[in-house]
């Protein structure tokens, strides 16, 4: 009987710690689709609000990390349910740092307003951070669900996110040799690419952690992505030079 | 007596990881140096080096993480314990993302070596890898000692490492604008930059979670740092605008 409501309790806690981190992940989709629309808008108020919504996401990482304290010193939890705790921890790092590329995304809008536009660039972001969106929207539905099939579906999908960053390097490249007054419009939206393809990254480990609660490994294989030094070489010498492979989540958590 | 030896188990344990801890470290601090120097030297052999290297990072970062686990689960720690313990795989995960970007900026040196050679971008790189490098070891020593004042100091430290950042962006820019075949390599120079920029803002969360082990406290000021929106627009437009805060350690842990 004391087991048993001992067991209760534990499985009340977690799932009010999974509730916070549900939460911290609808803010993070809401500020990277608000974001993204505050860019092609050229919505400075917008763009304020995702700047203020991430202060709640930072406000619920705290309380998942202590949520997450507590339960270890109450509850005492045994093995996988250890495991459960530490790796949603980990979890809601990585959602608040997507949130913290989302905010930086925002705070970009408010100097593109004063550069002339480039064309297509607003177009192939929205498109690159609704890919983003709805990675993160199955990556927080993998967790909670403990499904590890979809979550490996998420790692795939990085991939085409990789491509997209990969495409738009090169065209942003190539608008800047085509007209020197295209540089500084074109390193700004180049961060925004940029950051979308790390969010990519980010959510890719969420897949990754829930990979690992549902079955206790780490997943072994590299998620398969382009080389891009191998690229960057294969292009022409001095021409548009693909990019990407910033400190990856290679063997990162 | 049992409880006596319980605790000395317990501190037996912790100092078994805080050990893995400054291993990790010490590997990452040549990394960094290593990098620079393959990237100053066009040493290939030297950045593959630094590319194997960082696997021992990421298993490294992996026994933190499996100690911590077991601390937790044999030891039940209370309250301040477990502050260490959770804190302690934190600054596991970010000393293995600064080895990623150590990792990342040895690749780089792989397409560098094919570009023409940018005006005295290597010695500033050089420079602020060097700061870089002595924050990390100023963090390292701040978390064994347990010394919130040193952590405090490497905080400010970050502050200048973002202006140098900032500077080199400008640089940059103005070859870019000069010479569109300095293009490519400026944008890869560009990007090592940020990645140095980066690290110092990982070191600077690790400072944060000694601030939060020793006064139990996350430190509420923002650090002092120059707010990128303001400048980029103080700077003429069209003119090299200066560039920092992606996705900071604001909030973040």
């Amino acid at each position: 009987m004391t087991e048993h409501h001992i067991q209760r309790a534990f499985d009340r806690d977690l799932e009010a710690m999974q509730a916070l981190i549900m939460r911290m992940g609808g803010l993070v989709e809401d500020e990277i689709r608000e974001a993204t629309r505050a860019l092609i808008e050229r919505d400075l108020e917008l763009a304020a609000k995702v700047r203020a919504d991430d202060k709640t996401v930072d406000a619920l990482e705290h309380q998942v990390n202590e949520a997450a304290a507590r339960i270890i010193a109450l509850r005492a939890p045994a093995a996988s349910d250890l495991r459960t705790v530490l790796t949603s921890m980990k979890i809601a790092t990585a959602l608040e740092r997507c949130g913290d590329y989302a905010k930086n995304l925002a705070k970009r809008t408010s100097v593109l307003v004063e550069m002339p536009p480039i064309e297509g660039a607003d177009k192939a972001l929205g498109r690159m951070a609704r890919e983003v969106e709805l990675m993160l929207k199955d990556a927080l539905d993998a967790y909670l669900r403990r499904d590890a099939e979809l979550a490996n579906q998420v790692r795939e999908h990085d991939a085409e996110v990789d491509q997209m960053y990969n495409a738009l390097f090169r065209q942003f490249l190539t608008y800047m040799m085509e007209d020197p007054r295209n540089i500084s419009a074109c390193m700004h939206l180049h961060f925004i690419a940029k950051n979308l393809e790390r969010m990519g990254d980010l959510i890719t480990n969420i897949a990754e952690q829930t990979i690992y609660l549902v079955t206790g490994e780490m997943p072994e294989e590299p998620r398969p992505k382009e080389d891009w030094v191998k690229v960057a070489r294969a292009v022409a010498s001095g021409a548009a030079q693909p990019d990407a492979g910033e400190a990856k989540g290679e063997g990162g958590a």
